[in-house]
């Protein structure tokens, strides 16, 4: 790729400022280059990131950073920022172990303002910035960057509500790149392209009028942006928009790849002592014609060919399987219902959004709406089944506690993405799910191995258990499975010899790994039964019987051990004769950074490796 | 008070429908008396349900329960509609054991449609049902009863997104009763307070020609409401409003006293095939007049004189101490600040909110916001303190994580309601937050017994930790502290013989009811050593030691046992020289129903008498 001449010069935001105007666009592309070549290879987030290049230019060149503060709402659009705050270097480390992070973070740079990674979080943490600035006597800015998606999370409307009375200055730019639009999401939506689609017009007169009245001390500058805009911005509109409502004064919608445009908003907008929206209308994907084409596929995207476009990488997994398993399902029976949190296809459930069009529920980036939702549509009988990331389910704990468990209403949750997820490091980790939901009384949880286990555990969930289910699978596809591995139950399976001394219990995919670990054994000498586990909440009893027998039992388990599974068995198996010896292996009490799922299972001990080496050790000290 | 003649005569809505129009004064004047009767005597919430006596009528009036659905948001506002649906006769029991709830229950009532407790619910659970019903075919109504103050949070509007864009009918009922106003917690209340301010004016022209264009299929009906309203309803107004931009038809603003008014809204909106929302003005204490006079006192309370309207119990509790202190840490320090969810009375912080203003931040009932707004001010070096309620903070479990402790972001989160607390039953227990708080990493966890410790903790929380700090204290006062026990330590305390067998550990208010049960043992010849911790995360590994010279061990936790105390306790046992016996009573996977704090702890043997029953029959069968 290109020799990034401009780009490479860039070493802090000054940089970025004391560029000739006519060289920006040069830049731009440079930017994108850049982004495209890299994330072919570590694979990543790029079309948020393409469409906000001239965005990220602008707020550069209007602000300054690191005085004043802009916060990136999930964060996946942060690449640019990176690029031009000194990481330029660093980039190509992006999303690996060791490298820069693919999500803005505190300690990797002081241009780094809030740790994102979830979404709708942005307004919530500038707006308390903007009042430790106030409360300190800081002038400096404070810009919270939010897209459209993000926007239909409760969180940023608490922090609309929260933020719309304050008396000094505070920005939010509404990132609006239409996405989702297509999806059909929500009313919000449908909002922002009736605005983008009104005629454009400017009552001069009146909105000076308004805007003097409101801000009577900045009025000046801010009529002769508005008189300028007249000719230069011909967007610009001043009406009564919902953003009116709740106390913002609404500059927009501007073109977000027009970057003498945004300066001009922004320099208006730091002027007024209230709070601002300024909307922005930008193109995911902008730039490289494969994402353009396809701004959804290359959201969040694996390594693939510049050329075509085309993904290296693609296999069948999990979500996969799970869609498939829902269509069939919905075939059969009328009642059951797929709700999703803007994730349809991450989840798997394109297809059965357009075979099941009137029960598909895509409720926009609102996990906790879609299990209240869910609650209320099992309260009159259908047999709703929200699929969800584990990490992003945490949003919903008091809902699946006080909607769902208190009221034995029979939502099914299917968990994609349980455990280590890899390069998108600690913000999205599904470490947290088993031992959260654990707390929950009334609530079935299932952890398969593979496929098999799933289409069991799923049916089993919809159908035969009350009150809340959940059937958690990993990221990707089905691991090893031994060939003499015959079926997987959904209580428990025991593989190996039963009589022997050694046990070890798991469950989910780190059940392949045990297999491994098993077969190393094996050649050390040492014989090892596994008890994998299917159903982990409630553990049946038979499985803790069993395992009472043995005198050395070691539990791995991919998730956080406080509040685990492991504990819980532990507990069981005290009320037994058992009077061996029990370990367990699993995420004390830390986050997990970023690196890829093998590396990560590695580093935790919980891969064949890890397994062998932990059980060969201990009988080596204590036979 | 009154024979309740007309009243006592309601048996089903039916009857409701039956009565004569001029008997329906007397009979909102009869459920007013029956209402300041019973929670003069039970406590509950009594403004909120003083506030919506005509409302109440007028839907049971004007839809067909339980056929058509109405779901009431939080649900402390239902007395009037269990009244009115078949529980007259029990309505003495009210929140007592065994009593009917002072919430919605499913399975209590035909006529409660949804499990209701915590704010911001009712219209996802609502929408849910609505389109159950679509998708079974099903034409009747669905209503979602929803205050102002529940309207700031998040989850409503993640509701109204998804729900602005259904093409059935759908009916949200906004109970305005101006309470966030005076607290001045927002822009929406201020937004709301525009519209009801704005002069009445009905354009029937225009607005005939809007909701024909909207509506066709039912424009004539809809037309005549209008018309007959341009004499009747002389506050109806339908305009562009916020509710517009989400998509809902908007009506209002309505009295919410004068039924007949209600009943036409009612009508024309059953009539409107989208989403409609009905802004219905209402005084909260209405009737009353000392309810009237001072409704945040009599929202939720305790027994009172009817006459005076005088508490007739009040106790200085943790909150008050809380609010005490937090004033005195503000007093010295300008980086303090205090958050609250619309609980500022609640929590104590009513003097600090006064003294500290601009220190001061009620962010309305958005307790995620709460956390990633203080995570805000703590990146630019404040030091914030989030007081809320133990079962309000479930909300909070993803920013906990995401914004708080994976940044090591310096927030304090003060949790008030720690533990069982009684009448309001097993919606607001707060039994989960040690379980939930305890999976995340760089958390630090005080449960203290006394004021004297939750000063101390508190002070260490705020200046010692540094990430995510918690102190967590019981609803009410200090309970028994023995004459000999000296001082409270921050991090563990020793009370009793330290050389003998027995050992009884616990944390928080659990101490009191400890020391009572050693008092009964040592009568019975029975020596227990108490170990009491009060930090609870981490444990200090020297409590650890210490508890590993005894022969019989008792943890006794008032939470759930998954993912709680106790367990990391006997994890961190098994890695010392104890091999004596451990045995962990907690709240094992379910949840408590109402009942007093001390019939509570008593069922689940967690009071002295629990304690000192386990340990002796232990003992007797065990030595």
């Amino acid at each position: 790729m290109g020799d990034y001449k401009l780009l490479s010069k860039i070493k802090s935001p000054a940089d970025v400022k004391k560029l000739n105007e006519d060289d920006i666009p040069e830049l731009c592309t440079e930017i994108r280059e850049k982004l495209v070549e890299t994330v072919s290879v570590n694979g990543g987030h790029l079309s948020p990131n393409l469409g906000v290049v001239e965005l990220t230019v602008a707020l550069h060149r209007s602000f300054n950073l690191p005085k004043d503060s802009v916060v990136w709402d999930v964060g996946h659009q942060s690449y640019v920022h990176k690029l031009l705050t000194g990481r330029y270097e660093q980039f190509d480390t992006l999303r690996t172990k060791g490298g820069i992070s693919g999500f803005p973070k505190r300690d990797e740079s002081k241009y780094d303002d809030f740790n994102t990674g979830h979404s709708s979080t942005s307004i919530s943490a500038a707006f308390g910035i903007a009042n430790a600035k106030m409360l300190s006597g800081d002038q400096s800015h404070t810009v919270a960057v939010i897209g459209d998606g993000s926007f239909t999370g409760g969180l940023a409307f608490e922090a609309m509500n929260n933020a719309g009375r304050f008396n000094k200055n505070f920005i939010v730019v509404l990132n609006d790149n239409k996405m989702s639009i297509s999806k059909n999401v929500g009313a919000f939506p449908r909002y922002l392209t009736s605005v983008r689609i009104r005629p454009w017009y400017i009552r001069v007169k009146h909105i000076t009028e308004r805007i003097l009245t409101k801000i009577p001390v900045f009025g000046k500058p801010v009529k002769r942006f508005l008189q300028r805009g007249k000719s230069r911005i011909k967007n610009l509109v001043y009406k009564n928009t919902l953003f009116d409502c709740f106390g913002f004064t609404y500059l927009g919608p501007i073109d977000g790849h027009n970057i003498a445009d945004m300066e001009n908003a922004f320099s208006a907008a730091k002027k007024i002592n209230s709070p601002v929206i300024i909307h922005v209308v930008t193109k995911k994907g902008k730039g490289y014609q494969p994402a353009e084409d396809k701004p959804g596929e290359f959201h969040g995207i694996g390594k693939f060919d510049i050329d075509s476009g085309e993904l290296l990488s693609s296999h069948k997994g999990f979500s996969a399987e799970f869609g498939k398993l829902m269509c069939e399902l919905a075939e059969k029976d009328k009642k059951v219902c797929a709700i999703t949190a803007a994730m349809a296809s991450g989840t798997g459930l394109n297809e059965f959004s357009k075979q099941y069009k009137e029960r598909f529920f895509d409720v926009g980036i609102a996990e906790e709406h879609a299990v209240t939702f869910g609650c209320g549509l099992a309260a009159k009988g259908m047999r709703p089944v929200f699929a969800v990331y584990s990490t992003f389910l945490q949003r919903s704990y008091d809902q699946l506690i006080h909607d769902a468990a208190l009221g034995r209403l029979h939502l099914t949750v299917a968990i994609d993405r349980a455990g280590i997820v890899g390069d998108d490091g600690e913000t999205h980790q599904g470490v947290f799910d088993v031992s959260m939901l654990n707390t929950i009384p009334n609530t079935t949880i299932f952890s398969p191995t593979y496929f098999e286990g799933m289409r069991k555990s799923l049916s089993t969930a919809v159908y035969v258990c009350d009150s809340l289910a959940v059937v958690r699978y990993p990221r990707g596809g089905e691991l090893y499975r031994p060939s003499d591995f015959e079926s997987e139950s959904i209580e428990y399976d025991v593989y190996g010899n039963k009589d022997g001394k050694n046990l070890l219990i798991t469950y989910g995919r780190l059940f392949s790994y045990a297999c491994k670990a098993k077969e190393k054994l094996a050649e050390m000498g040492i014989d090892v039964c596994i008890l994998k586990l299917c159903r982990i909440k409630p553990i049946d009893s038979r499985a803790v019987e069993f395992a009472a027998n043995f005198k050395n039992v070691w539990f791995f388990e991919e998730g956080i051990k406080n509040g685990g599974i492991a504990r819980n068995f532990s507990d069981m198996l005290v009320c037994t004769d058992f009077n061996g010896n029990y370990h367990i292996k699993a995420i004390n009490d830390k986050f997990v950074k970023q690196m890829s799922v093998n590396e990560a299972l590695n580093m935790l001990k919980l891969d064949d490796k890890g397994m062998t080496d932990i059980i060969s050790n201990e009988i080596k000290d204590n036979g």
